[in-house]
C-alpha cells in the first residue's frame, strides 16, 4: 500500500530512525478507519492496573475480559491498542496481526500510597516483540521526586525498543509533590510535560487536554510578556502542540475521566481543531456498553478525519 | 482489520509459535491483492547476487536501481518482497511500512567453481528488526555436502528468528555432488526437500515447480508399489503439499527460469490447480517492461484469487 | 502419585542427576499403559527426514499429518513420542502435555551421498525447553569417520541438556566405513556401541536387535574364551543389558524395517524375555491403518507389562 | 586541512588521549567561523528541557522547531551544536555531518522541586556514536548533596566516550544547600567548579562568567594573603583559566540569562580579553529573531576572531 | 558547512543508515579539493602489508615513513587516507582530524602461496574509533573458494560498523581457481563484484578498471541478445555503475599497477566520463616523488571537479 503524503510528512519528522522503528509507526499510521489520515485514535486499558478492576471495569463486566478490548480496537477501527503484559498475552497469540498493539511497559498501582510517584517495570522489549508489537508504552511524571529513576529507565528501554525496530509511545502525566492537583493540568505543565516527553526521544507522546490554569510563576510573566492565546482547549491544543517540536512530534491527547456522550465528543472537537494528531480514549470507551462503545470511537474517528 | 477464516485456520497450523511470529504471517498473508485469501504471491530479487547483475538485470536496465523492486512489489500488489541486504537498505528508510519486507540472510554468488554448493550468511536476524522485515529468508541445498553445514547456520537464526517475533522462509534447492542436474527438480526429490525444510521448523517453504522425473531409486519403488497420480504438474504439487505436513505448511512454488507469458501463466495454473500457496515470482517479473511485469503479477494473483 | 518400587530403583541408578532431569525420568516412566512398571515403548517418528516423506508415509499418507502422531502416541498410551524440530512444532501447542515429547536433536537426509556419515543439528536445548519436552534425542554413529563430531556435539548438548533438567536419549547406530553391512547390527557391535552411549552420559539408550553375527576378530576371541549365550534374541537382549553399566541404564530395542505382525510380536517377546526396558517403534507403527497401528501398540505394551 | 600551530598547541594539552577524541576535538577547533583559531562559539538548546519550552522559546515561537537550530549553528557558523537526544533525533538525519554535535546526556526538569539537584542521565554514549556526535556534555553541579552521584555516572560515561573516540565536555554549575544563590556564581567557586571538572577528566569545561563575589570563608583568607587581581571580569575569567591547569583545558563562557546586545557583546569582549577559549551562547542566541542572532553570533565570534 | 546538492542527493541514496554514518560520508564528501562535487579521491598504502615494503616502497624510500603518507594526503588535498593498523597507529595521533581516516580492516601478504586467497583481518571497529577513522575498509575476493569466509566476516563488521555510525568501504577484487588472469578485470567480472559489494551493505565500492575482456560464458550470450557499450573504459566504467544500484552507490576506481603520467591521466579522464565517484591510487601516486605524486594527485582531482 503505497504511503500518504500526510504520512510521509509524518516520518520524515524521524530522519535519524531506522527502516524498523518507521515501519511501525507507519502500521500506526495505516491502520483503522484513520488509515492515512495522519490522525490516530488508540485505545489503551491499562486502568485495571492502575485504578484496579473494581473502579475500571464495575459499569461493563465483560470488559474484564482481555478478548473483550481486541475485539473492540478491531471492530471500531482503532489505529492500536495498549495494555500491560498480563492483557496483551491473554489474547494476542489469538487476535495475532489483527490490531497494532503497544506493549504498556511500566505500570503503577493504587494500593500503596505514594509520595513521590514511580511505576514499576512491568514489561521488557523482548516481550514487545514476541507478542507481535508495534512499540512499547511509557509513563513518566514530570513533578514526581521519583522523575530520575523514570528517565533513565526510559533511555534505556528506548535505546533497546528503536535499534530493534520500536516505536516508543510515552504517557507524560504531571504529577508529584512540587505540583498542586490543578497543576497536573494546566496548560504550562501539560505543554512542558509534552517537551520533555519529546527530548527523552519519545516518538508519539500522550498528554491529557490542558486546562486554562497557569500553575507556575514563570509561567504567567512569559504569558503576560508574549501574550498567548490560550482560551479555547483548541488554542490550548495548538500551543501544547507547537512547543512539542513544533509539530514534528505526534502528539495526542486522552479523554480523562468517563464523561456524557456530547461533553466528550465536544471536547474532541476542540482537540482536533488544535491539531492534535488523535485521541487516546480508555474508559470513555469500555466502561460503555458495546455497541455505544463502538459508536462513540466511529464518533470520535470521524471528527478527526474531518478535522483540518 | 478482523482475519479472515481461511487466514485463521493457516495460522492454527503453527500452534507452537509466539504472538510475535504469528503476527508477522499475518502480515505476510493480509498485504496485497491476495489479502485473506491464504494465497500469496512474492517479488524475490536476489538474482542479481545469485546469477550476476548483467543476466539478472541485462533485461531491463532500470530494475538494477532498488527502489524499482519496492514499486513493482507494492504496485503490482505482492504479498512481500524478498532481498539481500544491500538492496533492501537502499530504499527500506524510503518505502518504510509499504510493503512486507524479507530480508534473505543466506547467499551464493558464481563467480567461484564450487562442488559442494554452500551459501554465505550475509545478514542477521538483528538486520531484519532494524530494517522492520516481517521474516528471514534462508536457502538450504540438499543433496550438498555442505547440508549440514546450511542446517546447522538455519538452526541457529531460526531460533533465534522465531525468540523475536520473525517469520522463517525457507528457499530448498536440491543440489550438489549426489544428485543429477534432472534430479534437482525432480518429483520425488522435491517433494523431500520441501519435507526436509519443515523439519527444520520453516513457516514457508519455496521450492521449485517439480518434474515427472523421479530421481531416487527408492521412490520408484514407492511409486510402484503405492501407484501415485504424478501426470500433471497440479497432481504433483498437490504430492508436495500433502507431503509436507499434509497442508500445514505454507508451500509456494517459483517460476525458475525466464519463460513466455502464455507458458507461463499455464504453469501457474497448475500450480494452482494442486493447491498451492502461491507463486514467488522474480526474474518472470522485473527482467519484463514494468508495465508488463505489473500486468503479468495482477495475472498471476487473479488466478490464485479463483484457486480453489 | 508416590513412585512404584520399579520406578524408585531405576531413578536410583540416576543418582548424579538433578531432580529437574530425574523429574522428566519420572515423567517418561510414569505415563500411558505401562506407567510405573519401569517398561516403555516410545513412538519416534523423525523417517520422513531421515529417508523422506515417500518412504515414510507412501504406505500411509495420513501420517504427514504432524497431529497425527501425536494422536496415536495419547491414544494408544505410549510413554513419548520422538521427532524433530518441525513435527513437534506443527502440533505441540494444541497437544500441550498430553504426551511426553522428545525433541530430536540431530538429522540426516538421504539425498547427499556421504561416506562417513554425520547427522545436522536440527534443534536445541532451548527448542526443547520451550516445546515442553521431557528430554532431547541425539543419534551418534559409532564406526563412521566423523564419529568424533558427533560425540562432542553431543558432550555440549548434554551438559546444557542435564543443566536445565532434561533427560538424554540417545540413539547407537554403528555405521561407517570401518563397518561392514552384517557388522551394523553384529550382537558384538551392538554391545559395544550400547557402552559408547552410556558412557558419553546417555540416560536412555536406543539400539537395533542384534543378530548373532559377531564382527570384530577381538570378540570372537572373547567369546571362545569366554563362553557367552548368544544363541536366542533374548540372549543377545540380556548381553546388551549386561554389558551396558549392569542394567543401570535404560537400554530399549528398536523394531527395525517394517514387517509382519506376529513376526514383529515375537520379536519384541524375545527382547522383552532379555530383560529389556522397553520397545521404540516407528514404521511398524505409523505405516499400518490408524486401527491397525492402535492395536499393534497396545499388543506390544501388553508383552512388556507381562514380562518378568 | 593542515592544523594551525594553535590548534596543535591546544591539542598537545591531551597528550593522553586517543586519536578518534584528538580528531574530535580537532572538528570542534577546526569548524565555522572560527576554525582553526583556538577559540569556539557554541549554540546549546537544553532550555527546553531545563526551563520548559514556554520560557526558552516563548520569545521566538520558531525555535520549537528541532531544525530552526540546526540552521542557526551551520549559518552563524558557530563550531558546534548541543543538545538533548529527542531534539538531536530530529533532525540529525538530515544536517547529517554539517556543523559537530554534543549530546547533551543529562539533564533536568524544573517541575519537581528538589533540594539537592541531580540531573537525569537521558542518553548514551551508543546514542552519541549512532547520532555522529563529535563528543557528549554532561553537566554536574558541583555543591548539591548529590554531587557524588553525578560525578560517578560521569566518570563512567568519560571513560566508555574516550574509549570510543569522543570528546568530553562538562557543564560544572555550582548549586546545592551548600551554597548561597550569589555563591554560584561567586569567583571562587567558579573556579573551584571549573578545577573540578578537569580533574574528572573533561576536555572542554562550560562555567558560568564569575562574579567579585566570594563565597567561601576559606577563599577570603587566600585572597587575603596572595592578593589577586579580581576586579573585572576579565580579571575573573583569567583567574579561572590559570586555576584550570593553567590553561591547558578549553574553559568556555556562557552568558547566562537573557540580555540586551550591548551588554552582552562587552561582557563577550571580557570574557574574551582573559583568555577564554570561547562561548557557549543559547538563550541570548535563539530568543532573538532569526536574524539578529546570526548578527549576535557573528559579531561575537568577531570578537574572539581579535582577542589576543 | 551547509550540504551542497550534489552531496545532500548523494546522502539520500542511504535513507536506511543513522545519522553517524551518515556524517562519516559527509565527511568523506566534504574534505579536500573535491569537498562538496560528490567525487573523492582516497589515497591508500596497503601495499606494504599486501605486496610487501620492497617492492612498495622500494622506488621512493621515504614512503616507508608512516608520516609520509598523512603529509601526502593532506598536502594534495584527499579525500581520505586508507591503511591497516599499524601504519595508522603510528602516525594518527600526531595529524588527528587533518584527514579522514579508513582502516583497512583485512589484510593478505604474499609470503604463503594460497590457493583460494582470504585476507587476514587485522584490526577492528573499535579500533577505527579509538583511531578517529570515518569508515573502515575491508576487501573481498568474490571467486574465491573462501569467499564465504571473507563475505560472513565482513557481515559481522558491517553490522557493528553501522551501529557505531561508521562507513563501509569495500574493495571488491575478483581473484580465485574459478578465474582466469584476465578475468580477474574482466568487465563482465568486475560488475558483478561491484554488485556482490553493494549487496553486502558496502557505502563505498572500490573496484578495478574493466577490461574488455568477458570471462564469462553466460555474459556473452546477454550481450549478444542485448548490446552494449563497451568499447571504451568510460563506457565500461559507467556499466559497472549502472549495474551497482543504478548509480545510487558510491563506486571509486583503482588505478592498478603503477604507469606513465600521461597514460594514467588518460585512464582517469576515461573513467571520470564515465561517470565515476572517484580514483582511489596508491603505488601510482606514493612511489613517485614527493613533489610530483603532489602533481598527479592535484591533476587528477582536476579532472573529477571538470567531470560532468
Amino acid at each position: 500500500m503505497p504511503a500518504t503524503d500526510r504520512v510521509k510528512q509524518i516520518l520524515a519528522n524521524y530522519p535519524s530512525d531506522n527502516p524498523g522503528t518507521l515501519t511501525n509507526l507507519y502500521r500506526l499510521l495505516n491502520t483503522g478507519t484513520l488509515a492515512g489520515t495522519g490522525k490516530m485514535v488508540i485505545l489503551p486499558v491499562d486502568q485495571g492496573f492502575e485504578h484496579g478492576p473494581l473502579r475500571s471495569f464495575g459499569p461493563n463486566l465483560d470488559a474484564n475480559d482481555p478478548e473483550y478490548h481486541f475485539k473492540l480496537a478491531i471492530e471500531s477501527g482503532c489505529n492500536a491498542y495498549a495494555a500491560p503484559l498480563g492483557a496483551l498475552e491473554a489474547a494476542a497469540g489469538k487476535f495475532a496481526g489483527q490490531v497494532p498493539l503497544i506493549l504498556k511497559l511500566n505500570n503503577s498501582d493504587t494500593l500503596a500510597k505514594i509520595d513521590q510517584p514511580c511505576s514499576a517495570i512491568t514489561g521488557s522489549v523482548e516481550d514487545a516483540l514476541r507478542l507481535g508489537c508495534v512499540g512499547i508504552g511509557y509513563t513518566i511524571y514530570p513533578g514526581s521526586g521519583q522523575r530520575n529513576v523514570m528517565y533513565q529507565e526510559l533511555r534505556e528501554i528506548t535505546i533497546e525498543a528503536k535499534r530493534k525496530g520500536l516505536a516508543v509511545i510515552t504517557w507524560s502525566y504531571p504529577r508529584g509533590a512540587g505540583l498542586s492537583k490543578a497543576g497536573e493540568t494546566a496548560v504550562d505543565v501539560c505543554t512542558y510535560a509534552a517537551h520533555i516527553a519529546a527530548q527523552l526521544g519519545a516518538h508519539v507522546i500522550k498528554v491529557k487536554p490542558p486546562t486554562a490554569h497557569v500553575e507556575l510563576e514563570e509561567s504567567k510573566k512569559v504569558y503576560e510578556k508574549f501574550p498567548t492565546k490560550l482560551e479555547t482547549l483548541a488554542d490550548r491544543v495548538r500551543h501544547v502542540i507547537t512547543n512539542t517540536f513544533h509539530g514534528r512530534r505526534i502528539v495526542i491527547f486522552s479523554g480523562g475521566e468517563a464523561k456524557g456522550t456530547p461533553e466528550l465528543l465536544e471536547e474532541v472537537k476542540q482537540i482536533a481543531a488544535g491539531g492534535a494528531f488523535g485521541s487516546i480514549m480508555g474508559r470513555n470507551a469500555f466502561q460503555r456498553p458495546h455497541a455505544e462503545a463502538v459508536k462513540l470511537l466511529t464518533d470520535v474517528m470521524a471528527i478527526f478525519k474531518n478535522a483540518p
